[in-house]
This record gives C-alpha cells, structure tokens and sequence, in this order.
C-alpha cells in the first residue's frame, strides 16, 4: 500500500477506462492519487471526472500532466498507437516517469515500447493481470510483472492499490510471457473440463456428480471447479469473452513460433475457439467450449 | 468404517496383487477382515500370507471361499479373463456374493461383468479409484463407484478402508465412466502445464516463477502444483507410467466412441503419448508430457 504522501504527490494517468481499466482509476482515486484519464468512450471518462478524476485530450496530454502512465488496452496493436503513435505517451512522457502497460499485449510488443521509453529516460514495465472484471473491482488482480528491478519497486505500491498478487517474473516481456502462459493453460484445462463433463453426458453418468467426484483429487483445478459448474448450468454469460481468449492465444502462438516452438495442444483449442466464435459464440463466457462437444 | 463383527464374518478375496492390490489387501487384513489372495505373481502373495492372509490357487477358488471379491488388474482382458475365463471368479462366486472391480476398464467391459452376475444372483459394483501407489497405502483413495444402490451400499464399509472420498456415480459402469472423464482431465491439464511451462521457458521467463504466479488464479490446478513442479525438476519418477495413462484415455476414447462423442484433444494427447513411448518413456512418470515441448 502507497504511503498517503506518495498517492497525493504522484499523479496518475490511465488510458484505456473499458470494463478492466475504469474499475481500477476509481480504485487509484480511492488510495488518493491525483488520476488523469483519456478513453475513446465518454462515459466512464464522465464517471471517473465526477468522482475526482481530471481528463486529458490525448494520450500525449496525459503523459504530459503524469509521475506514472498507466495502459489498459485490448490489444498490441492499440498499445503500439497509444504509445508510439502521433500524440501518443511518448510525446508527452517526462524523463524520470513511469510507464506501467496492464494491457495483454505481445510479449515482443512489449520489448520495443520498453526500449523506445529506455531511450527517452522513462521506466517501463509490463504487468498484464488475470482475475478479470471481479477482480479488477475489489483490487485483488493477480498481476504478473516484466520489467528491471527498480523500476518494478517503482511500480509496486501502486500496483499493489490494484492487486492482491504481485509476481514479478523477470526482464521486460516476461509478464507477457507469463500472462500468455496463463491463457495457455486456462484454454486447455477448459478443454479438459469440457471434454470430460461430455464424456459424462454421453456415455451416461450424471456430470455433475463425475465433477464431485473429480474435484478432490489431481484432476482437481480451479477450472473445473467454476467453469466446470457454468458447463453443467449451461450458462455462458461472462465471464471473459471467448473472443479475447481467441486473441490471447494468439499472442501466445505468436511467441511460440518466434520461440521455435510448437504448441500442439493451444493450436487446436484456437482453431476449435475459431469455429465457435464463426457460429456466433465470441461474446458467450470462455466456459462454452463446453457447445462443440455433442454426440452425433 | 465397518464393525468388528462385520469384518470379522466377512471375508475378502483379493485378486491382483500389484502396486495397487498389495496395500489395498493389506488395509483390508489391518481393519480386521480375513482375506484370501491371489496373484500371478509369488512375492507380494508370499507377504500377505506371512500378514495372516490365506492363498487360493485361482480365481474360481477365491470366490467359493469369499464372501466378497474384489479385483484389481491391469486392463479390461484381464477382468474378463479372471471373472468370466475358465476357472474365473463367476464359477466359484456363490449368489448372494459380492464383486468388486476396482480395476481401471472399459465402461461397457464393466456393464457386461455386471449383467453376467446378474444372471448368477451376485451383486457387482464397478469401482476404480485415483490416487496412486500413495493413497492406496495410506487407505485414502479417491473411489467412483458404478452400480445399484443395494449393492453400493454394501460395498461401502469396504470401500472406506480403502478410500477417504467414495462418490456413488449411478448405474453399472458409470463408476468407470468417471474415472476416463478423470483421466482425460488429468492427461490434458498435464498438457496444458507442459505447453505453458515450455513457454515460458523459451520465451525467456523464469518457468519456475510463471509456474507460481499461475497457481493462485484460474490457472491453479493439483497439477500445476505437483506435475509442474515435476517438470521443473525434470524429475519423472513415476508416480503414474505414462503407459498406463495412455491405455486409461483408449478406454476413454472407445467410451466416447461409443457414444458418438468426437474427443479431438484427448485423441492428439493420446497420439502425443504413443510418440513419447515408441521413445522410450512409457515407464516414466506421465509429467514426462514436458519432454515433447523443445524449441528447434
């Protein structure tokens, strides 16, 4: 936790206020940071200014008026405009500040937005999250952290105004790398779950009993537990929307194949995401991957 | 947990005496019941008599002397051969007797012992269990029992001395159905561990710590924490033979085949395993799984 005069005297900018970002400045406000925000959607920019918050017309501008720069994007290729783009944070970035991206991005995105900072005398970390929208609103993310020692102590009493758990993994990149493993294996163990539980079904056992059964022991997860139950309730309101697990195994195969590194198993679970997501499935919670698996 | 006098007035024939037969009779001949034994193998029957068991020379001489049979072999030709083969426990089993199959079959190889005592008046329950050489030593297995309720109560003292979670699945064969929906989610969860450990790694992260921020959130599995920790150490002493992992998802596969149900994961885990033991790992520790993933 930040010491009250650390919050007063560090002003914080936020871009990106979506359902991620615009829980987590109103919980920078609540610690007593100065926060300036920049979204492309008005409302939460009109939310965050009334409950204390100051707003900035561009990127640039908040970075201008910013210690620390937070990002909360969807994806590289916003965090790249945001960033490194006309009016974007590095116009306006101080030496000596902060750059903290929350987005899930590219771990080699994330390299080249720490270089290109490096190069203008501003810190830069990765610190990607999981625990989605709950999470983000009771400030207990788990928030995996790429970046050099002292600019990851830098980030830490802030980060820890958001999260309940900080891990940080290694140089700048690896709290992508992290995150990418994260959705690695959240996309399989729902697999897992999914084709167990319909296994179940078909062959004439009660599911939800095999899901009792299994819970205790090593195929025991946290998967199994929660999506395991949405499966057997067949309902798919998010959640975390299977399209941003699609795009996030796609930064993973991504690095994966600049790894030289085949990943069997995450190739098949975005192909299998593909199909669901063309037959109108992209909005519905992750858990229904549960659909594809149906006797013929 | 059975009375004196119920284990005193009832006795227990065992049949295989393997890793996993072995302490499960011995269990049994410490919470008081006598035991008749046998197995193929001389060694393990020499110390359960030397423990205060008694020896039968077959199969169909366990069953006249038992007033309960139980089975633990290694796969569904075995169960076969031993109840229904000649000098098999169905010719020796009196009506009104109790089986027990806690091997690890096929569902419909269960359904067809069933019926077969069915005809002979003997109460049958299927009843694989998870947990390995430890939990069958430690009388805490995880135990799925399939079959009908008059006999799964029966079962049930029984199966307490032997197992500390014993879940009534539903009807014959259903005990098995949900140990190959165990199997499926622990063969692909060890995938997903392996895919994102092999990751991390070769993307530059310490997998060590990726494994650690992944354990608290949706990530966090039992085999997260135990096989990933396996993997790190490249460490695959068994633990459960990867051989014997791949001919638990056949039975799954032939179930969900069965059923109509297309499986696409655990058929390319089950191929993954047919590669890694043509190379010589069958005997290692299924966590071996890590040792396919190598960057080019």
């Amino acid at each position: 936790m930040p010491s009250d005069a650390h919050a007063a005297n560090t002003t914080i900018g936020v871009i990106g206020l979506g359902i991620m970002g615009r829980p987590m400045a109103l919980n920078l406000l609540a610690a007593g940071y100065p926060v300036v925000v920049h979204s492309r959607s008005r409302p939460p920019v009109e939310e965050l200014v009334s409950a204390g918050a100051h707003e900035a017309d561009s990127p640039r501008a908040v970075a201008e008026r910013s210690d620390v720069i937070i990002t909360m994007l969807p994806d590289s290729p916003d965090v790249e405009a945001v960033v490194l783009g006309p009016g974007g944070v590095i116009e306006g970035a101080r030496a000596g500040a902060l750059f903290i991206d929350m987005s899930t991005i590219a771990p080699a995105t994330a390299r080249a937005v720490h270089a290109a900072f490096a190069a203008a005398g501003v810190d830069a970390v990765d610190a990607p999250v999981s625990g989605g929208e709950p999470a983000a609103k009771s400030g207990e993310l788990s928030i995996m952290v790429g970046g050099d020692e002292p600019a990851v102590a830098r980030a830490r009493p802030i980060l820890e105004v958001l999260g309940a758990r900080i891990t940080h993994i290694g140089p700048p990149g690896t709290g992508q790398v992290a995150k990418a493993a994260n959705q690695i294996v959240v996309a399989l163990t729902l697999q897992a779950v999914a084709e167990a539980l319909a296994l179940a079904q078909e062959a004439g056992a009660d599911p939800a009993r095999v899901r009792e059964a299994l819970l205790g022991g090593y195929a025991g997860s946290k998967i199994l537990e929660v999506h395991g139950q949405r499966m057997l309730e067949g309902s798919f309101t998010p959640g975390f929307r299977l399209e941003l697990h699609r795009k996030d195994l796609g930064i993973a195969l991504a690095a994966a194949d600049e790894a030289g590194l085949p990943l069997g198993a995450t190739i098949q679970a975005a192909e299998l995401m593909d199909v669901l997501i063309a037959e109108g499935h992209g909005d519905a919670d992750h858990s229904v991957l549960r659909r594809w698996y149906r006797a013929d």
